[in-house]
């Protein structure tokens, strides 16, 4: 039999975890990454690096970065959606004109379309119908796995095969990526886990002990799938490293932006000066208000999320929060409604 | 309609959880604590102080101790087992002659019979056949529950009507009970929770990040889940507080024993040599044996345990530890076999 051609990967998008992506799967063959500076381009095609993120974080040089857009996007095989949830949309235009037919689209992004709360690959569906849409996520703090520390993600696919196989184009001997078909579960995990991060975050302040935050951890996997799986997900999906791996990490990584945010909010800071004294967006602010419109959806109780929604849009305070949670009474684990 | 009586408690175990739980239900109800120590016993009804397991933190006045077996076990409308699990079957043989029929027995063991590796309620089963047995657990540090952090933990009773209506005994405002009719998942995960916690102990003695760490937690929920299945349990609750919540707490908590043992195992130290420098049993060393031997008899693969038995157990290195984990090719995030 002969070999296949090697699929050529297109990464779009500039950023930390993007130029981290593309590394990967320029280590596994051809892969080109689209950017919109002319010196981040140069700095990634002569110096091998990508300073304004990765600072000296050396990258593979077969990957080569380009600013011309219609160059990379006909050569793609595979895109991979490395650019922001609020610029995801206009990408996804400019790319209907000129990616070919069937090329499936990974999408990097863990979050929403704000206004119509879209999830990313929902957009891929309406903007560019016929091409396979689904996410690489997991616990990947992009600087560490840019440093070449072991991680894992999830590659969901809708179709188990087509993941299966694609999961080959994102793999090293230290980046280790698991398949499964469930594009809903692993996508609002992602959307979801940020506003959890700032439940702990709220009780790091309060001071609360390692069992209460192992509780609170717990108690938001739960409340996550309940709602993933009533929008179609997998509750296994809320359970593995898309899930629960990634929330560990946004809970407990000193860096995460969302904890700052409970934590500055656990300190009597208002939301405002919070938001304003941060360089970088805190996710979990905005899908806060955003999950719970879901929950009323749905017609899912969503007690951790309520009490956030509650501090962050509607001036509860971080004390009221977790009396709120600790006054609803336990019921069955998976089955009660309850906190 | 006139109210019941309420249940007498008995709770059997003079240290420090047995001691935090009976402090948990004297809140709410009669409660006797059956303690072998006349000073502890002294102790508790006159000074309302374990000093011994609790240092200063106040006992609620209403909990009464006792030396005397007979008088204890003949009261109990509801046993619960605090004594570790070398002395469980003893406990129950001499409760055996005394209790009356029905009495549920609630164990708050974590780990298995050594030479039979059974779960302590199947010895309640052979020993008190007619008693519904069950077990509470959660990520429940004595020390921290006893002082009156807040902290969750789950009622697994073989019936859900059982469950729901005992758990009402184990709960305060800031202690919160959850209930499930999953007994073996909970008692597998209780058991299990160590060897991970050993797993990744070693990784940070390798220096391994955040992602890393979360990427080790995630896939053991995945492991203990395929076990605690195919033994007859629930994976939901290898998700929940017994499971991942318990999990979260053994593999970050400074005090924890197992995690120790791995730090010291990646320092180069020999298994015996750490044992002996500990005064407490690190459950886990004896139950990554037990593991390999359910895997092989129920014939799943569990990696992360076979590299943690293989370094306790068969003279290999943490390093070869990770790089044998490292080396699997992921598959399905749910049904695939490898690490």
């Amino acid at each position: 039999m002969a070999a296949l051609r090697e699929p050529h990967v297109v990464v779009l998008g500039g950023g930390s975890w993007g130029t981290t992506v593309a590394s990967i799967c320029a280590r596994r063959g051809p892969t080109r990454q689209w950017v919109r500076s002319e010196e981040t381009a140069r700095d990634i095609n002569e110096n091998h690096r990508n300073s304004k993120y990765l600072g000296d974080v050396e990258l593979p040089p077969t990957l080569r970065a380009t600013t011309d857009f219609t160059e990379a996007a006909t050569c793609a095989d595979v895109i991979v959606m490395g650019v922001p949830s609020h610029g995801f949309r206009g990408v996804l235009e400019q790319l209907a004109r000129e990616v070919r037919p069937w090329v499936p689209v990974v999408s990097l992004v863990k979050g929403l379309e704000q206004g119509t709360n879209y999830r990313m690959t929902q957009i891929v569906e309406e903007v560019l119908p016929g091409h396979p849409a689904g996410i690489l996520a997991g616990p990947n703090i992009a600087r560490e796995v840019a440093e070449g520390y072991a991680a894992a993600a999830v590659l969901a696919m809708p179709d188990q095969h087509l993941a299966a196989n694609l999961a080959q184009l994102f793999r090293t001997k230290r980046f280790r990526t698991y398949t499964t078909d469930d594009v809903i579960g692993v996508e609002m995990a992602g959307a979801l886990k940020n506003v959890y991060a700032i439940a702990v975050g709220m009780g790091y302040s309060l001071g609360i002990g390692e069992n209460t935050r192992a509780m609170v951890m717990a108690r938001a996997v739960r409340e996550m799938a309940k709602l993933g799986e009533a929008m179609g997900g997998q509750r296994d999906t809320f359970a593995g490293v898309a899930g629960i791996g990634d929330l560990i990490v946004t809970c407990t990584s000193q860096r995460s932006r969302n904890r700052y945010v409970g934590e500055q909010l656990g300190a009597g800071k208002p939301i405002d000066e919070i938001i304003a004294s941060m360089n970088q967006v805190a996710e979990g602010v905005k899908a806060s208000s955003v999950v719970m419109k879901f929950a009323e959806q749905y017609g899912i109780s969503m007690p951790i999320a309520r009490e956030v929604d509650a501090v962050v849009n509607h001036g509860s305070t971080v004390e009221q929060a977790y009396r709120g949670l600790m006054a609803e009474k336990p019921g069955h684990e998976v089955y009660g409604s309850s906190f």
